[in-house]
């Protein structure tokens, strides 16, 4: 018996991201799958837990958390070693804001319930599959611009942040997607993460729900 | 001369939420206004101090931050009263998720940006504007039901939260997009928000560079 449940999805990147985060903490937790592409995150006992109807949603303290960012928040706030930020306001700002270009601008404009919406009002799949490569694009273009004033093996220098937890997720949906990655700060970055062993436990391919 | 300088635009929702945060704090700031429908946001000089070209942006420290999220908490943690977040860990938690419901699943995902593609792929102005009136309506009945579970006049209780910073901008959205707005919690939200100076000074229709 776990004090965390966590309810995902093995191909939710915002799933993995959380995954990252209970690992590198050291935290054990409960896993319950949730299909996406068969809908069952609609079923009512799901949206009795997240109205939203999203993963992941982290069962916690007799309660529901939600969205990806804030449940990572929330275990840095519990289990501080070793933090996903660094110290300084400003510091911790820019490491948010790189985590968030991902997780509001990029992750949320090429996810399945946005591609299901652009096929339903008439776009080919290879049209939809061109968006999400398009956002995909511009987003690592402004993340290679950020991060490429930082030096160290990851996004903000030598400890993983959350950045990092953002980062790495999004590379394999920009790969499912057909993106050629021509980022080197940022392929750098992705080679020293998967090189942790809680990077690579946490990786689609090794959930129990992998295809 | 003031501290800090504001890169945004009257009509953008994130910009909106940054500058409610800053006259929370009562802390003073300068105005630079790019206008993102006639591209400003994409000349060089903005680009160089935000390579993703988006507004808001704050210049604070010799620096620039981004993301508007990131940017509210940045103020939070420099200037801690009034706070934006509460105390607990778990209760945290569940303000930033309300935040990044708005942030995340629905702004990104029906601003300018994500319209004029829409055009670009072959959709009507009509269809691109019932997009984002569904995509605003979905995430507006999960956020009623996740603020339904709580009282007071505000979104988290008694006092303004980066929840209620991100759901006013939002409404504003909404009611542009032709949205009927049939949530009672939000509404009485929204009010409680409206009654206060912060809120009516940072209001689009409020700033110097409004149309």
């Amino acid at each position: 018996m776990t004090d965390f449940t966590l309810h995902g999805y093995f191909r939710s990147g915002a799933s993995y991201r959380v995954r990252i985060a209970l690992n590198l903490k050291g935290v054990p937790y409960a896993d319950v799958f949730h299909h996406l592409r068969k809908g069952e995150q609609r079923e009512p006992g799901f949206l009795a837990l997240n109205p939203q109807g999203f993963v992941p949603a982290l069962e916690a303290e007799g309660d529901v958390l939600t969205q990806s960012l804030a449940i990572c928040e929330y275990l840095d706030e519990l289990f501080p070693d070793p933090p996903l930020l660094p110290a300084t306001p400003l510091a911790r700002a820019k490491v948010r804001a790189a985590a968030q270009l991902i997780a509001c601008d990029v992750h949320p404009v090429q996810n399945l319930r946005v591609l299901k919406h652009l096929r339903e009002v008439g776009l080919t799949q290879d049209q939809a599959t061109a968006w999400a490569a398009r956002v995909i694009g511009e987003g690592l273009d402004a993340f290679e611009a950020l991060i490429g004033r930082q030096s160290g093996p990851y996004c903000f220098g030598d400890r993983v942040t959350l950045a990092d937890l953002c980062l790495v997720p999004q590379l394999g949906n920009a790969r499912r997607f057909g993106v050629e990655l021509v980022w080197p700060r940022i392929l750098e970055v992705e080679r020293a993460c998967l090189a942790l062993d809680a990077f690579r436990r946490a990786a689609p391919e090794n959930q129990p729900d992998a295809e």
